[in-house]
C-alpha cells in the first residue's frame, strides 16, 4: 500500500476512533493528519478533552473542534445524546427492540459528521476520511454499518475533480480486536473517554461502558480508567 | 399522489428554494412545512431576509435559520462563497474549464445542506425533504445533479426506521420553466435574491445574476429587483 499523504480521521476521544488515530499515523503512516472533534451535545466534554490529548500524542498536522450543538437543538426531542432529559438507558435494561435503534441513537448522524469531514478533506487535499465504525454498532446503527459507508462512497464518487472516500478499516472488528491492535500500537486508553454518561468517573452501566468493560476483560486487562 | 403531511424544504430564499417552498405549500398542499435555512458564509444576508419573508407568506409550520459559518472556517480558502479574499467571478469571465467547478463551488455543500435537513425530517417525523436543485446548475456542480440525489437516497434508505427521501421535483427543469410555475402560484419574486454578491442592489454580472436575467427574458418580464 502507498503511503498516505493526507488523510483526515474523525476523532471523538472514544476507545475506536483513538485506536483508528494510531493506526493511521503508525500502521498506514499518514505523513499529515488532520483530526476532526465534532461537539454536537453536552454529555461528552470528556471525550473532547481526551481527543485533544491523543492528537497531541501521535503529533497531527492539525486538530479541528467544532461545535456543531446546534444539531441537538435541531432535533429537540431526539436523543438521548443530544437532550438531557431523556436519560441515557443502561445496557441490561433495553427491551430486544430497543436494540435495532437505541434511545442512544441521533438522527443522521453520521451522515452530518462525515459530510463535514469530507468537505475539509476536499480543501486540504485529502483523499481519505477514517471513520472509526466497528462491527458491534452495527446491530443498532443503521449509519455504522459497512452498507452505510459503500453508499456514502458511490455519492462521493461523483465529484468530478478531488474525490473523497471513506475509509473504515475496523468495520468487521469487534471492539476487543480493535483494542489489540491499539495495545499493540502503544495507544493509552488512560486518555480515552467512553461512557455516555460523562461524569467524573465512568458509569459502568450504559451500553459504551459495558461494552468496552467486556472488550478489556476479552483482552485479559483491567481498564486504566477503572480505578475501584 | 397523497396529500403531503409533513415535508422539509431547504429554503435559501433563492428563486429556486423559494419557487418550491410555494409548489410544496400550494400545489402539494403539504399540511405542515418545515423551512430550514443555512447560512454558512456572510454574502447571503440578503437571502436570509427573503427567506423569512417567503416563510411567512405561504404560512409554515416552522422555520428554522441555522448558522453555519463554522462550514467556512473549516473550508479556509475553500470557496468564493466562503472566502471573502476569492472574487465572485463575472459569468462572462469564467473560462470554459471552470463551467465544470466553478469558483463558486463550496466543497460537499450540499451533502452537509442536505444531512441536516434529513436529520431534522426524521426528527419532527416528515418522510420529504424537498430540494430546489434545477438544470443549470447540474453542468457546474456534481452535488446538483439527479445521479447526486439519487445516491443519497440509496444511502438514506438503509435507515432502520424512518426512511427520509429527497425529493427534487425541478431537477430537470431550466430556470425560465421554473420561473414560470412560481409565476402561476402567485410567487413575489421582489422578495427573493439570487446576487452572489450580495450588495444593496444585484450586480447584474454574477453567475446567478446573470441566469436570473435571463430567465426573466425568456419569459418576458422585467425582474422586480431590477429598478433601473
Amino acid at each position: 500500500m502507498d503511503k498516505l499523504e493526507k488523510a483526515v480521521v474523525l476523532l471523538s476521544g472514544g476507545l475506536d476512533s483513538t485506536t483508528l488515530l494510531h493506526h493511521v499515523k503508525k500502521s498506514l503512516e499518514a505523513n499529515e493528519v488532520y483530526a476532526l472533534s465534532l461537539i454536537y451535545g453536552q454529555k461528552h466534554a470528556r471525550e473532547l478533552e481526551m481527543a485533544t490529548w491523543q492528537a497531541e500524542a501521535v503529533g497531527v498536522k492539525e486538530h479541528r473542534l467544532i461545535d456543531i450543538s446546534f444539531v441537538g437543538e435541531l432535533l429537540q426531542g431526539g436523543s438521548a445524546l443530544t437532550n438531557a432529559s431523556i436519560p441515557v438507558p443502561n445496557l441490561a435494561d433495553l427491551a430486544e427492540n430497543q436494540l435495532s435503534q437505541p434511545p442512544t441513537y441521533v438522527p443522521n448522524r453520521n451522515m452530518i459528521l462525515l459530510s463535514l469531514a469530507c468537505a475539509w478533506a476536499e480543501s486540504v487535499g485529502a483523499r481519505s476520511v477514517f471513520y472509526g465504525a466497528q462491527a458491534q454498532d452495527q446491530y443498532g446503527y443503521w449509519d455504522c454499518t459497512v452498507d452505510f459507508v459503500t453508499r456514502i462512497n458511490d455519492v462521493l464518487a461523483l465529484n468530478r475533480q478531488t474525490c473523497v472516500t471513506i475509509e473504515a478499516p475496523f468495520a468487521d472488528y469487534s471492539k476487543a480486536e480493535l483494542l489489540k491492535i491499539g495495545l499493540g500500537l502503544g495507544v493509552d486508553y488512560a486518555h480515552t473517554w467512553s461512557c455516555y454518561r460523562g461524569k467524573e468517573q465512568p458509569c459502568g452501566a450504559c451500553p459504551t461502558c459495558v461494552e468496552r468493560m467486556r472488550a478489556f476483560e476479552a483482552v485479559g486487562l483491567l481498564d486504566p480508567l477503572d480505578r475501584e
